[in-house]
């Protein structure tokens, strides 16, 4: 077998391989022996690193919203902001502090150069928290002390030693507080190992941490540079050359330029860390920090408590997604919307024979399922752990070459359904194919998605569902808060409702729950149909109805009859299926259940 | 410092630890202190293992193009389908045959199940290809084999060597193709590693092969279940006791549900593989194939050729989303939105540092920028490199808590900027800062956005710009084909032009064309910037003029006169810009070129 690649021609010659920039020399090794046995203690930077790193960063009402999911979730340490750098960091850290929202037994870190000013007025953001760790750093790579600061060994390990005593000394200021401390030799991954030992070790000896009140030296990839074993060598070398080893609290922080944050934290951790800074879903600057949801979750994968909240997986996501205004990937481990849906025909078989063969044991053992050992092929774990279920995605019409539901409802009817609704859908065509057999023509699929979301729109069709909208009337006041009156059928009857809210959804919202019907909505999305001045609209909305999660879909020449017909359409398909439910108890449990 | 992380009350009773499940043991590893010194050959699987788990898989058109464009970019193994399994495949196969696209020095590879007749079929298939590598695989672990097939291990052996000897046996029938094979125990990581070895042994005593005409013997982490040196162990203990070694081409297929797959494929190559399958940007099953894309560009990163040309990034993501219908993250390694991008202002300063130090390493060597070694703080490469650019992100009225340009844009204008366009507009205003100075306000924000996009729509302001729109007239025929008259002025002389296409704006394009005006819509975007049936609706399109890659914006209540608008407002920058850059050859410059 010959070998036909060829070269790119791209220009190699202006890189250098990382063990020719930084030597990392660790033959006798260990790590690769060692097995994580218990979670870290974890450092969220969804405040700081993450937020610096966003197109629209957070502001208070995102940031607050952040804090207490990362509190709720289970963090500890949180990092939450630079408010030597940053007015707005800084009136957040106080807004913390003097609001009382932060638990007793969280610890809020704040960042500072080692710059006194600086420093100075991070212990003025902190005054009258409980416990507070100032994070000073310095950067100490071999390029950016020759770039950036052209100074010497002896001149950067100075700025960080003197930043230490001026921290010990502000520490005075604010006796109420029990100060922690964090250095960083920022740009570690490009600092040689016995000048990040010299660094580390000259500021801990001013800091002089003892076992009872450590301090974290915590060694940043700032720019990943090398294969993830390359990082857990040099951790273990700087884990055996640290003085004060039992009083230090050794923290990894890795970026992801190589695609390999994960494994760098992993490996890193097996390879004698304590602690781990990341950030929720990977946000963070470039490529991302280290994903906290993935190191987590692969602990429970292994049957080792992460120590956090992973249970609603859905609502983690929808409020990261919502403070960083950025989406999570359809693939992203544990939380992306494809990562529990199989597609391919024999997949799907032996997930059925898997779930099976945990139904029949939990049949002979008498014991629930959550109770039994998992073992479902191509499922690592059970979707249901973090609230989420198996989806399988049927195929239609696959011989066409045009296969997937989704293209069919594109192409010939101008309806681009959303990711999840994609495979919601899908579900819902699965079970008609499963009734009634065979192949499932684009017409059938055309008239299932009418009659599932859009009852009586299709020809010869008849309407179904509890509401039908009619008229509405909007008046939108100065204040941006706008009040509805809306006019539909209720099982048939007219009846008019009046909502308040912060748009026209809100305020249609706040009117159903006057007729006892509870809704939140979890996504939106919303596209012109065609071309044109007659253009019309289609709206999906994603709604939380009692304990489900659905969607519903409107069409309407005005997109704000389509969003409320969208909602009615949410609404009637919960009804029905608990009406169902109630006459039939398996009706409406997802495959997976 | 007291350890207050609590249990989560997860259900971590449910997993098994990896260790338990199977064993791995290699104390005397070795694959540690090996370096990577040379690409693997690699197998692209976007057209098969990709394809399979898209929501639309790829119709024939888009098939076509992901292999051209895998082609192009030097691979030279193309998985191309399970044609036994669709009938999609086996018609695109023997188009690729039968129509002459299969380069003479590129092996394409099918896959197929071990049953007689899918295996007859797949050679039916390949008939007419100068050299093909028959993939043919069954599942292994100790799970599948138990709840899947209810087999033992002899049982699951004698159906991957009945299959190999069927494959000899139909060799025969199609002589004048050069056949190569390729077997995978599927679900590896799941397999007992004694057993893997047996299977694989026994496969290849069929199919004999020799050191000039090599099989592939690809271990599947089907399912990621352990960190990646446990990965690596298990391939080097593979290497060991694999007979006909020198015959042997081991490879790898690494997916990434613990986030991992990157990491998996350079430390099991370290461990002694000599091949690797994967996806361009990681699409795939779940989370996803391993990243062909980050692989590739990790080895060049460290000066070591890739042999794959990866210097157009952006065509190459452009043509992947467009095949497989779903984006590249923002945050992916190399080729997402951000990565090239800094929004902290410590970072920008010393980027700029780097840059300035390589100006001046120039001028003192005499030596272009690109013979000499890379080195800017916070870019592991030169964005050039892959055609792309640094982008500086300017913080506007940071101080107000409500950041970005993109969120004042949208709270207060309804205009949505899509990603690459926010940073586009950045820089746009970061020039300004830079020559006028200071904070922008956001009424000079939203003032700088119209002057450069929308010129002669804000108050008191003149239309700037070679072309103006007036009217246009569209006619659709049956065939979906559009034909326009547009009426503009073009340097305030009024002219009307015509064209074809499908859909108006390709059919301007068209126009534009016969008036000597070069565009391609790279991308597209559109919203709704109210509610109601006066809304107008907001156009973004990203276009590539000439050799620039830049956007227009169009805002009308008609979304056609808006795209058309958004066309000439490209349009209008680039001759601009041109003209500018003739005065001032450094004016179109980028900060990083």
């Amino acid at each position: 077998m010959h070998h036909p690649q060829q070269t790119s021609g791209m220009p190699i010659g202006k890189y250098v391989p990382f063990h020719e920039q930084i030597k990392v020399d660790l033959p006798d090794r260990t790590w690769p022996d060692n097995r994580i046995t218990k979670a870290p203690r974890w450092c969220a930077v969804d405040l700081r690193d993450g937020n610096q790193a966003l197109i629209d960063p957070m502001n208070s009402e995102r940031k607050m919203r952040m804090f207490k999911l990362l509190v709720a979730m289970g963090y500890k340490e949180i990092e939450v902001g630079f408010p030597s750098a940053s007015q707005t960091d800084y009136d957040f850290v106080r807004e913390l502090i003097e609001g009382g929202h932060i638990p007793d037994d969280v610890s809020i870190q704040v960042l500072t150069q080692c710059r006194d000013a600086l420093i100075e007025r991070t212990y003025d953001s902190i005054r009258g928290a409980k416990q507070a760790i100032v994070h000073f750093y310095n950067s100490t790579s071999v390029l950016q002390r020759r770039v950036v600061f052209g100074m010497d060994q002896d001149g950067i390990v100075d700025i960080a030693v003197q930043a230490a005593r001026l921290c010990r000394k502000l520490e005075e200021t604010i006796p109420d507080t029990d100060v922690y401390y964090e250095y960083s030799p920022e740009s570690y991954t490009g600092t040689e190992l016995e000048f990040a030992a010299r660094i580390c070790n000259e500021v801990s000896e001013i800091i002089d941490p003892t076992p009872d009140h450590k301090m974290i030296l915590n060694l940043p990839a700032t720019v990943e540079m090398a294969t993830p074993n390359v990082y857990a060598d040099s951790i273990e070398w700087m884990s055996a050359h640290l003085d004060r080893r039992e009083s230090v609290m050794l923290s990894l922080h890795p970026h992801n330029d190589r695609g390999t944050g994960v494994a760098a934290a992993e490996l890193g951790y097996q390879a004698g860390a304590d602690r781990i800074e990341g950030c929720l879903f990977g946000n963070g600057e470039r490529t991302g920090n280290v994903c906290l949801v993935t190191l987590g979750m692969n602990l429970f994968g292994q049957g080792i408590d992460p120590q956090i909240d992973f249970r609603d997986i859905d609502h983690i996501r929808r409020t990261v997604e919502h403070c960083n205004q950025l989406p999570v990937g359809e693939r992203h481990p544990y939380g992306g919307d494809l990562v529990f849906t199989a597609f391919s025909g024999s997949h799907q078989d032996a997930i059925k024979k898997g779930f099976d063969d945990m139904a029949k044991k939990s049949t002979e053992t008498g014991k629930d399922i959550d109770q039994l050992v998992w073992g479902v092929p191509y499922l690592p774990i059970d979707p249901h752990d973090i609230g989420r279920s198996y989806e399988a995605v049927v195929r239609v019409n696959s011989q066409s070459g045009k296969g997937g539901v989704a293209y069919i409802l594109k192409s010939e009817h101008q309806i681009d359904l959303p990711r999840r609704l994609q495979i919601e859908f899908s579900g819902v065509v699965q079970k008609r194919t499963d009734e009634f057999g065979g192949e499932v023509s684009p017409a059938a699929l055309w008239q299932a998605f009418q009659d599932e979301y859009l009852p009586g729109t299709g020809e010869g069709e008849t309407a179904w569902g509890r509401f039908a909208p009619i008229t509405h009337r909007i008046e939108s006041s100065d204040d941006g808060r706008d009040h509805i009156e809306a006019t539909m059928t209720d099982h048939g009857r007219e009846i008019t409702v009046t909502g308040d809210g912060n748009g026209p959804i809100n305020a249609f919202i706040d009117a159903l729950a006057k007729v006892g019907v509870d809704v939140r909505v979890l996504d939106y999305a919303e596209h012109a149909m065609s071309a044109g001045e007659d253009a019309r609209a289609a709206a999906y909305l994603e709604c939380a109805i009692g304990d489900r999660v659905l969607w519903g879909v409107g069409v309407h020449s005005s997109i704000v009859k389509a969003s409320l017909t969208a909602v009615l359409s949410a609404v009637n398909r919960a009804e029905r299926d608990a009406i169902r439910a109630a006459g039939d108890p398996s009706a409406s449990e997802s495959v997976g259940a």
